[in-house]
């Protein structure tokens, strides 16, 4: 039996306490300092708001104020906070941490540095450590098509974990297994992080045909709506991820796999970057999607703002027409047009 | 102008008389023996029951009786008719072909032959010709996310287009390009034809998990549906989509660009063989589901006959679970269970 600490409330790390304390293990769930009333409401009675269901009974819902008491003697923490949280998590574990500990993320994004480099969050997280624990943790990464409340509901969920070791992953994959729970085990954390980042940004996309359809009046009286223009973004959006994993030299599979199309086929089910594009193709502005989504972490909207700074350092930035369109929508405020005769460059 | 005669009134050969007219090209529709009542419609008024629009005024109806009278002197030849009908086509056109003339087709799927040999459907079709025209003339294939009805009611698509050479793909392009239909040409007419009969298949697993779904009550009381699961499936269909066409040294992209990825989004949109899926996940037998679908050629089940052959030829066929369990699902009339553990070996 292992002590796994789950740091963040949110709906994706509460909703891995539920594999995990299946499994048997100890499991602490610690909101951060923004979750009191999540946590408040666990300890009266399990109940989970966000997720609208019981944690199981076996799991311990904590307060950040405890992180010091419950900390001790973990085999492996969790990292459940949103992007804007990293840096947070970074410092918050600092104290604690000790060179071959093991932290997995659930967090999807990822940062451009001045220069172009590119930095997913597992190392954002980890340049907040002191240097000399900072380089000697082993972080693993979660991508893949998991809705948190399916995960849940113990619904089948598939899901790819990778680790700058082998070690982190496979013990991640060991600890969290169940029949609902599938994990695959990767090799290449950067290429797992990166699709799992900017499929959330091509969904707005693919939202925005939606919500275009619904403003131009819906499906047409002949029953036509436009899943055609829906299909080629999708299509246009998995190609841009494999150039975008292959301009890195990163592993290209994870563009047309669970963390890259497997993922994108389910943030355009059912999410909030989906929700965001839809606003925007309906012809709301940026500031009203915020205002309508209030309260939601719109990591799609940070990822393209990233993505706006990477471009210029792309060898060829034309063979990126959808993430050019995303950045003239969401960056430079622009009403763009989606130039579609310059899509799949690659198909030649 | 061009003279281009489109052979098979159905929905999808159709539908593009509305590019190749709007580009004022001269368009013949020709019905086959099973569209004399579309084509006496059209006749009559130019409407199309089948896509309940009425056709560009300028295309011309013709039933295949007519087809003596009309072929003469055509540029270009397009095969509408479902695989049912390709050799039925192979046939009919034979007195009138020559060699470097050229076709193209919106057929997808393929055939297996008794030694494990793969044809596509062009093959078939070129196969019924005499010999000494068969192998010289030039036939092309369309691909990607293109619903017929969208296509007639001028809503944007992009498709893929291939051919044995060049030309045939580029005239195709040339000729039906507009503001609304974007055409790509690839070089890898097997690839794409592949990628377009397999997708219709693997859209019958995630239809299933839809039809699932529903037999088992539907989205939970916490909102818990069954995405995660329809999603791994589309990710790994992606995956085997690819190790198909790797294993055959042809181009793997079309697996995530438009032929593959892209027309698989759309397909599980709105289509027979997301419907036939469905079906079969509340648990209607393949019987019930021909009769309620009746009239409608279930092309994935074709596909899923044909892979049924090829897989104990294939290098590796535990590198495919998912066609395996449709394969079970379909033609070894089982209730497979889906083998989630098996899938994704390719991120390995």
């Amino acid at each position: 039996m292992a002590k796994i600490v789950i740091i963040g409330a949110g709906v994706m790390g509460s909703a891995l306490s539920w594999p995990l304390s299946d499994n048997g293990h100890e499991v602490y769930l610690v909101g951060t300092h923004l979750d009191h009333s999540i946590i408040d409401s666990c300890k009266q009675s399990q109940y989970h708001p966000g997720l609208k269901r019981s944690l199981p009974k076996a799991v311990i819902p904590c307060n950040i104020e405890e992180l010091p008491n419950i900390i001790t003697g973990f085999d492996l923490i969790i990292s459940g906070v949103n992007s804007l949280g990293v840096r947070w998590i970074g410092k918050t574990l600092s104290p604690f941490l000790k060179p071959r500990d093991k932290i997995v993320a659930v967090t999807k994004g990822l940062e451009i540095g001045s220069g172009g480099s590119l930095s997913i969050l597992p190392e954002v997280m980890q340049r907040e450590l002191p240097q000399s624990i900072g380089s000697r943790i082993s972080i693993a990464a979660i991508g893949g098509p998991c809705i948190a409340s399916e995960l849940a509901g113990r619904r089948q969920s598939c899901v790819v974990v990778a680790s700058n070791d082998d070690e982190t992953a496979n013990i991640f994959k060991q600890y969290s297994v169940t029949s609902y729970y599938h994990v695959w085990v990767a090799k290449d954390l950067k290429a797992v992080e990166i699709a799992a980042a900017l499929k959330n940004a091509y969904t707005v996309s693919i939202g925005y045909v939606y919500g275009f359809l619904d403003k131009k009046g819906g499906v047409d009286t002949a029953g036509a709506g436009m899943y055609n223009f829906a299909a080629a973004l999708f299509a246009q959006a998995c190609s841009e991820i494999f150039q975008i994993l292959d301009s890195y030299g990163l592993d290209p599979s994870h563009a047309f796999t669970l963390a890259g199309a497997g993922d994108l086929y389910v943030t355009c089910q059912k999410g909030r970057s989906f929700k965001a594009g839809h606003l925007l193709g309906e012809g709301r502005t940026l500031i009203q999607v915020h205002e309508l989504l209030k309260g939601e972490t719109l990591e799609a909207i940070l990822v393209i703002n990233e993505m706006a700074k990477l471009l210029p350092f792309l060898a060829n930035d034309r063979k990126f027409p959808l993430m050019n369109f995303l950045v003239d929508l969401i960056v430079n405020n622009q009403q763009p047009q989606l130039d579609l005769d310059h899509f799949f460059d690659l198909v030649n």
